[in-house]
């Protein structure tokens, strides 16, 4: 076999075999296939795509390439959730602990935020104590202690997958379906969990600009999954607005927290409990309705918020800043950012807010940037509302107030004003499962 | 300028700038642009393909990557040629001698043969002394001399283009015309000449398969020549028949002298009498049809013969083995091949015809190889010929009497006979100038 002809193959859009498609992540993991033939076959790849088989062989090839985590020592149906990444998103720390307070394993590896984009390890990194480096044998027994876990991604998981998205992203070859979805779902598979829910981010903020662009991605993830032996449900979600109100690591942690209290924004809480109950589902707690029942019942009687504070105290976290969210340490400055004009609020570029609370302090700007756990922003004003004179659109948090000029800048051009209320959009669009297509309007 | 961006661009198939494309040779031919962007860039090509402005600019950025030869110390007006490739394609031989005889000066620079393919260096290095390097001056001093020299490649000509060759070589980015065409127009425009004739193979023994791929290929390379302001004449020739009876070098030097003393097979006659006078047209010597004249007179008066033996002369080879080309040395073992059926000549793979005269020695299986001058074939039998009982199809020549047995088994593979003969084919399909596509059925 001779990658040459690999190329040669994909290029004329034939479709490669699983010993083919091996040899190809096989070689390029040891070496032996050079950079420059791999960027010139996801070229191919690119503008052929690939079948189903071959995303599904791929997924399976780069998910073998490292450590694939046996999770048998966690009893229970174990299931993850990921999101393809947006701005404001905290429902990693509300959904877990939901499922969790009704019987879900969760063993879960998250990722650390990069640019624009949050992630939920520096997140949990801002509670005092919380430690998200674990041994296997603590990620487990904290799974087994408390029902759920979660760390930074650890281990040696799919290395190609890694080498490969490097490439990628050199040789702007990252924005091909069957790529992003082989991508995410090796890392999953990797992971170990006996089912996987994927929270598909769309609109301007998202990965996917396109419903339908973010449609195909989640039936090829869900079809990668289920041809694994995973049970696996997406759940496209908007993007065009950011989640919640809170951007920003401690920031977050406390809207979370009130979430799981009851007390949280409509917008965060409804998608939450959508997301719980699939996850429910998944681990064949009951119908889709009977989960999200179970669901709500974990925020009121507050097993939900218990789970968060007995996880975080597995995990050596201060579980008192959960309990009095008032307790996180503050920024030494705010300030309140008034729009230019008057009107409604028609669009929110959430690329742009995750960059004004990067500028901020609360993100990375290089992989090498340290963050600041405080900082952040608090919209007040989202898609939809009413802009009234005097009253701030947003509040910048800081510890150190030079930073404020940029950031209130970038972040004022974030949002446009119109005269008309426009018209309200859905927070999730569809959910794509081994049983097809839905399409959603809640 | 990022060369990120620029392969983005030419995936979302938009046209990139002179600057852009500048930027993309230089910083590549500099070492500063890995392999990797490179090879991702060209795959978006193959697919996006290029304008006739990018194709001549990235012609030019090539071209300007190392020695621009300045032919004006040649008087007159320097006219070259080029072959796409083929096999027992001696023209280069005859029409020079031809054009120069007529007062065009030929200043050429011609390729050594790899694979199935000859070279007309090889071929003219089959001549006791003949030398195919010489300094500039020396070359130069011959041309001013005699009016025609062929050398060797020398010097550093396209850089750019000898490295990205080699890297779409290994990454199955060979078969784009844009590259194509920039690739060996790229070598054209630097060797210096005013006017350039292109011989388009096309059919199974050449690079482009079929007419419309050469059309193609051949108007590409035409809008490069003259955007660069040389005059360019393309003319698409018949590649499913080796030209003429010889493969070999010595035995197509034989036959070369053949065709200019009026004894030629008459497929190679012809078409050597009209790719000069395309030659003398562009140099300005008449119309195509007085042109033609002037060849059929130089062959008539041996004023072509004499201007090739001047030439062996001028560079340094024995003249006595053009005067009689029976003095050439003679390959030890001979064998006639006989075909197993009866019948007429349907097809002849010619690429298949290259390879068995390649296991006889005469071509160069690796770059290393050794070849044999007096090695090859004469065919006996061409396309439509009829197949009679007891007369070979073809006859072997070799030093090595143990090379026969793979060189005929091949050779006999690449011919089909049928039992009816088949239609004649042209030699010509169509020429390709400044004033457009012109079809022709010679």
């Amino acid at each position: 076999m001779r990658m040459y002809d690999l190329i040669q193959k994909k290029k004329d859009g034939l479709e490669l075999t699983s010993e083919e498609i091996e040899f190809i992540i096989g070689g390029y993991t040891r070496g032996e296939i050079p950079d420059y033939q791999m960027s010139a076959f996801t070229m191919a790849v690119y503008f052929k795509g690939m079948t189903p088989e071959e995303t599904a062989n791929l997924t399976l090839a780069m998910a073998h390439s490292g450590d694939m985590i046996d999770l048998s020592p966690i009893e229970g149906i174990k299931i993850d959730k990921h999101s393809t990444g947006g701005v404001g998103d905290k429902t990693s720390m509300i959904v877990g602990p939901i499922a969790a307070a009704n019987g879900v394993k969760i063993a879960k590896m998250s990722g650390k935020g990069l640019g624009h984009t949050g992630g939920t390890i520096d997140k949990l990194d801002s509670i005092p104590g919380f430690k998200t480096v674990l041994s296997e044998k603590a990620f487990f027994d904290c799974v087994n202690k408390t029902g759920i876990a979660i760390i930074g991604q650890s281990g040696d998981i799919a290395p190609a997958d890694k080498k490969l998205y490097a490439l990628r992203d050199v040789t702007a070859t990252i924005d091909s379906i069957p790529l992003i979805a082989s991508s995410i779902m090796s890392k999953k598979l990797a992971a170990g969990s006996n089912g996987i829910v994927l929270d598909v981010k769309t609109g301007s903020g998202a990965f996917m600009k396109t419903l339908d662009d973010s449609i195909e991605l989640a039936k090829a993830m869900v079809d990668i999954g289920e041809k694994a032996g995973r049970r696996t449900t997406a759940i496209i979600t908007d993007m065009d607005n950011p989640l919640g109100n809170a951007i920003g690591n401690s920031l977050e942690v406390i809207e979370a927290v009130k979430v799981l209290e009851g007390k949280g924004p409509a917008d965060l809480t409804n998608i939450c409990i959508y997301l719980a109950a699939n996850m429910m589902h998944l681990a064949e707690l009951g119908t889709l309705e009977e989960c999200k029942e179970l669901a709500v019942k974990a925020i009121e009687s507050g097993a939900a918020k218990q789970k968060l504070i007995e996880m975080v105290t597995a995990q050596g976290g201060d579980p008192e800043v959960i309990k009095d969210t008032n307790k996180f340490k503050k920024a030494r400055f705010h300030k309140d950012v008034f729009a230019d004009a008057e009107g409604y609020v028609t669009h929110i570029n959430t690329e742009q807010c995750g960059i004004a609370s990067m500028l901020l302090g609360a993100g990375r700007e290089t992989k090498e940037s340290q963050i600041n756990y405080q900082a952040g922003i608090i919209l007040n004003k989202k898609y939809g509302d009413e802009i009234i004179t005097g009253e701030p659109i947003a509040t910048l948090y800081a510890d150190d107030n030079t930073l404020f000029a940029r950031a209130e800048e970038t972040l004022k051009g974030a949002y446009k004003i119109g005269a008309a209320k426009p018209d309200p959009v859905p927070l999730a669009y569809a959910r794509v499962s081994k049983d097809g297509l839905e399409y959603l309007n809640k």
